[in-house]
């Protein structure tokens, strides 16, 4: 199937201008050259039809979400994504010019806002899988860890929480009507990496990482890395109030173990946090302080939310199998 | 599914002494720290059950062939593959802790083998799909790529060809007695990339290329890059006598365009030849002169093979589907 990945490969001829591709696309392997005095940073994602799509999803649709999912993996790292590497799997029945033509332009259009260089990958007949490993860089020992929190520090959320657990509700009618607006159509489609946040919060913040699971679990792996609890006030939590207004019954679960959102959740000291609280109030970046981090103790749960331990439920990983 | 990864990790805990790993599995992505003076190598393949292996495949079987063929791509470049991400994506009812065992100790042995480091990835719940990115370093303007063949230059292969091919027609039961040799299975589950001859050839090859669509296929990928057309000698082309016995009337043709050998093709300007000659005779590596590269032109097939046009038939790439 190497007609596909010309096709795809087509759509990036305007995007070789990027830094360090000394090779790209169309011998064995990739050659890229680093900027001395970077790590590498590497991180793969998969998405599989029905399991984190439903089959109804435009190929544009799947391929922005797939590159935005894998950046938002970047941006908890406060890392500058660079290049990427695409294993598409595609029933020979999808994989249509049409098809083709908006999954390459999604691709494209991603690549395109955050400056990123296809530089390899295959395509393969098979279920629709799409695998992406994002290339990244960041100066050495300068990347944002989940294992740095420590008692006292505050807890930051970016964005508002919530969206993607609403969108994925209406998009698979879970909801009793139908109130899927755009903004969260984009949300859960085009989910937005905090990638410059990332990267400004790089010499500030303690622990870091990005809220694909809820809140609750991935503060959760902050706790686990850092050996910290942590205790979250409700109030605080910033939720849209179109999600609020919607679901009046679910928004504060959804805000606190819906997943999907793709929103960063990172630990201040607190003597750091009158620089993050400027950006805030002058509008450089979106973010809400949500409760503080107090030091580990084995009687009591990882989390408190208003002072109550918090129910986690896992998180399903097939939303849209049957 | 989380939990398929632990499992898969497990057996990497004796195999985190590579060099250059600054954060492994377990954050939002790996960190990875360059050797000054090298250029990053990537390359991303895909395989699909039933398009790539037979269901009856074993998890181990699965995980050394898609590890050895990727690693082949790396070869070719004349790289030293370091580092890898793994995007596993497998049915539940697969994902039993004996075939995650079997999967993870066949990725661990062939990791091993070539001093590999897993450093991230992620498991999905879907049909059978391994994708894999391999990570290498090369030396800065050292690698080798499919454009610099010359006219003049000599044509090796290294290796016995059509082995792939063989074992795939006995693996399918197109063969009419099944003569499935223990050498052969382990050619096709266990492909021997050659990376220790990719990196000695580094000085000395012009062009190279894997051997993965066959050789008249690779070899036509370096006379397209080279702008050069190529002469072979069926006489030349090393075939096992083991195939030659069993498969009279197709070893010639397998050896020409079966594909699966992964093996490297190679150019080599004739002043160079003797160096690489020599190491053929003592047996520091297993190669065969099997032609020649002639200067382009164009009223006439870019392959000859004994003096005539070859006629190429494309690779189906759906060996194992209905």
């Amino acid at each position: 199937m190497a007609s596909e990945f010309t096709v795809i490969s087509r759509y990036f001829k305007d995007l070789t201008g990027q830094q360090g591709v000394a090779l790209g696309i169309g011998d064995d392997a990739a050659l890229i050259n680093m900027t001395p005095g970077q790590q590498l940073v590497a991180a793969t994602d998969t998405l599989v039809e029905g399991v984190h799509f439903p089959s109804s999803a435009s190929g544009e649709q799947i391929a922005t979400r797939a590159l935005c999912v894998n950046l938002s993996d970047i941006a908890a790292m406060g890392a500058k994504p660079k290049w990427f590497t695409l294993a598409l799997t595609i029933p020979p029945e999808t994989a249509s010019p049409k098809w083709l033509e908006g999954f390459s332009c999604g691709l494209a259009s991603v690549a395109k806002a955050f400056d990123l260089a296809l530089v390899g990958g295959d395509t393969t007949a098979g279920p629709l899988t799409i695998s992406i490993t994002l290339l990244a860089e960041v100066p050495i020992d300068g990347a944002l860890l989940r294992s740095g929190a420590k008692a006292g520090d505050y807890i930051y959320v970016t964005g508002t929480l919530g969206d993607g657990a609403a969108a994925l509700a209406e998009i698979t009618h879970a909801s009793d009507e139908n109130k899927l607006t755009e903004r969260l159509l984009s949300r859960f489609y085009r989910p937005q990496p905090q990638v410059e946040i990332g990267i400004k919060l790089r010499a500030l913040a303690s622990a870091c990482i990005d809220i694909s699971d809820g809140l609750l679990a991935d503060l959760g792996h902050i706790c686990r890395a850092s050996n910290v609890c942590a205790e979250i006030n409700s109030q605080q939590l910033p939720i849209h109030p179109e999600v609020k207004a919607n679901h009046a019954q679910q928004s504060l679960v959804w805000a606190l173990s819906g997943g999907d959102d793709y929103q960063l959740c990172f630990t201040l000291p607190q003597n750091l946090s009158q620089q993050v609280d400027q950006w805030i109030k002058s509008g450089q970046i979106n973010a809400t302080m949500v409760g503080h981090i107090v030091a580990a103790n084995n009687d009591k749960e990882a989390i408190l939310v208003d002072g109550k331990p918090a129910i986690t439920t896992p998180r399903g990983y097939d939303h849209f199998s049957s």
